[in-house]
Formats: structure tokens, sequence, C-alpha cells
């Protein structure tokens, strides 16, 4: 099966999938995030065929989350960095790193440990906050339509949300009208 | 090009991406915190194939991220609830969401926004801390090995770290050094 581009779908999780969402791409930005620069690293760590490997990195560049920073020379690229949208992608590493600790574990525990390198404490659980900086538990977070929302978009948004504030209601019907023995 | 598992990977980005690293995946995920249950909504909502979308939510269902709440009488899955291990993916979600609509943006904004349902803010970006709560600015993100890393693998990083430490003295040494006009 070949894949269709995401890259003209309205959302974000739709538009970051279609540069980062493919699976050898996010382990080139975690090698990168460790330290990984030249290309032999990444094949060696990864167990990567060069010519996917070549092809990957190539598109990481050509989206801005890596740069060349060495060339040969007749211009093939030998190093890579990531860039400032690259280095944004660590949320990402630590949400996945924290569900797999979680809920994929390997028996002896985690491979890797994240740390703050300031002080060698390990990273807690990533935490949602709104803007002002007030904790929200994550069953509280819900989606609305955004700026840049389409007419039938807001509406199948609404649809949705008007489906599960009814099941919540029923839910709640059913809870209290439910007999006590 | 077929995918091999990233399962036995000792690590757990890898080992989530096998789970929900696919870009289908992750929008079903998606969906289903929208408010999507039904089979008929993923597939309007996603624009998918029934056959690849029945195999998607087959596959999330045998890793115990959606449950099936609904069969028909035939015994076919008709409706699909998140689990507690596939709600703790809602921090994967909006690293992404945050990604996507600072680096992959939609020209008129984006077109949800996330929200505190109790108090109608919008989430903030989220933050790096401690497990005990102090701020992590992301720059200061390093990794250890953790008690499952095997002796190649402890070798590997400590490689790494060894050859990211070099660039930076040689990074300091090389500003120190340079002739101020």
């Amino acid at each position: 099966m070949t894949r269709s581009s995401f890259a003209h779908m309205r959302c974000s999780i739709a538009r970051s999938l279609d540069v980062i969402g493919e699976w050898w791409t996010l382990l080139i930005v975690r090698e990168a995030f460790w330290g990984a620069r030249r290309f032999g690293e990444f094949e060696a760590r990864l167990g990567i065929a060069p010519n996917i490997l070549s092809q990957r990195l190539g598109r990481l560049v050509a989206h801005g989350v890596l740069e060349v920073t060495q060339t040969s020379q007749n211009g093939k690229a030998m190093a890579y960095a990531l860039t400032d949208k690259g280095r944004d992608l660590l949320p990402v590493l630590v949400a996945l790193t924290q569900w797999g600790d979680q809920h994929e574990a390997l028996p002896d525990g985690p491979a890797v440990t994240l740390v703050d390198r300031a002080t060698g404490q390990p990273l807690g659980p990533l935490r949602l906050s709104t803007r002002d900086g007030q904790p929200v538990a994550p069953r509280n977070v819900t989606v609305l339509p955004g700026p840049g929302a389409l007419d039938d978009e807001r509406e199948r948004l609404e649809a949705l949300q008007a489906r599960r504030a009814a099941r919540l209601a029923a839910a709640q019907a059913g809870a209290s009208s439910d007999p006590t023995p």
C-alpha cells in the first residue's frame, strides 16, 4: 500500500505526521536528540538500510527539522544537526517515551532514562496546563473549532461534541435511575 | 516497502511507534478523543477505506488502546471507546498538535483549539519538569542508560554523550579563542 500525503489535511496532528509520522523518521530524530550527527552513527544505531536512511534524512532536511552541518568534497551530506524546529519535537519524543515506558514496558525497565542535565533528576510525566499555568486534568481536555475551521469541520466537531454530551447525559441518567439494592 | 516491526527494539519510542506510529492509527485515536465512536463516524471523518479502517481499529483493540463497546448480532464490532491506555496517549496528541500549530501551520490558524472543559481556557505548551515538579529547559534534557539497558546500549549511549561533550567543549574553546576585531 502506498501512503497518501496528509499535508493537505486541516489538522495539525495530520500535518505533523506528514513530516515526522513515519517510524524511521522519528527514530532518526530520537538519535539526533541523543547525540548522533554523522550518517554512519545513524546507520549503526538504527540498523537501517543506507538508501532508506538517506531518503529519510533528506526529507527531514527538506522540512527544516535537520540541517546539514558537514558535506564531503563532492557535496554529499556527511553530518546533520537538529534545527530549532527539530528541537521543538522534544515533547513529542518525551510523550512517546513516557507512554511506552508505562504501557509497552520492557521486563527489566526502560533502556534509557530522561534526565535534567542540570540536576540529574529524572523527568516527570508531561503535564497539561492552560496558557496561564493552571493544571488541566486529561479528561477535561476538549476540542473546539479554531480560527482556521471550515464550516463543515465546525459542524462535524459540534456534532461529535453533541453526541458526546448526549452519551454523558445518558450515562448520568442511567446512573441516577439505577435502582440501588 | 514492507515495514519491519519495532516491537523487539529496546526503546520506548520504538515500541510505542510499533503500536501507534502509523499515520492512520494516530488519526483514529485523535477521532476517538474528539468523540467518534461508531465505525461510520471514523470512516466519514477520516475518509479512509473501510478495509484499512477495520484493520487499524482491530490492531488498536488488540493492543488495548481501544475497546469494542457495541457489536452487531453477528458479532461484528460496531462501536469503540478509548481504554485507559488509549486515554494516556493524550500528551502525544497534544505534543503533535502544538508542534504542527507552530511549525506546519495553516494560513488561517488552527482548525481546532484544545481547551480545558472546566474553564474554557486554551491549553498552553506542554512543559517538561522533574518528578518533583521543577521546570526543565528543553536543551537541558539528556538521556542516561536506564535499568533495562544492555551493555552495548550503555556503551553506545556513553559514546554518543562523550562525542556531544567533546563538541560542546570544542565550540566553547572556539568561542573563547575567537579573535574579536
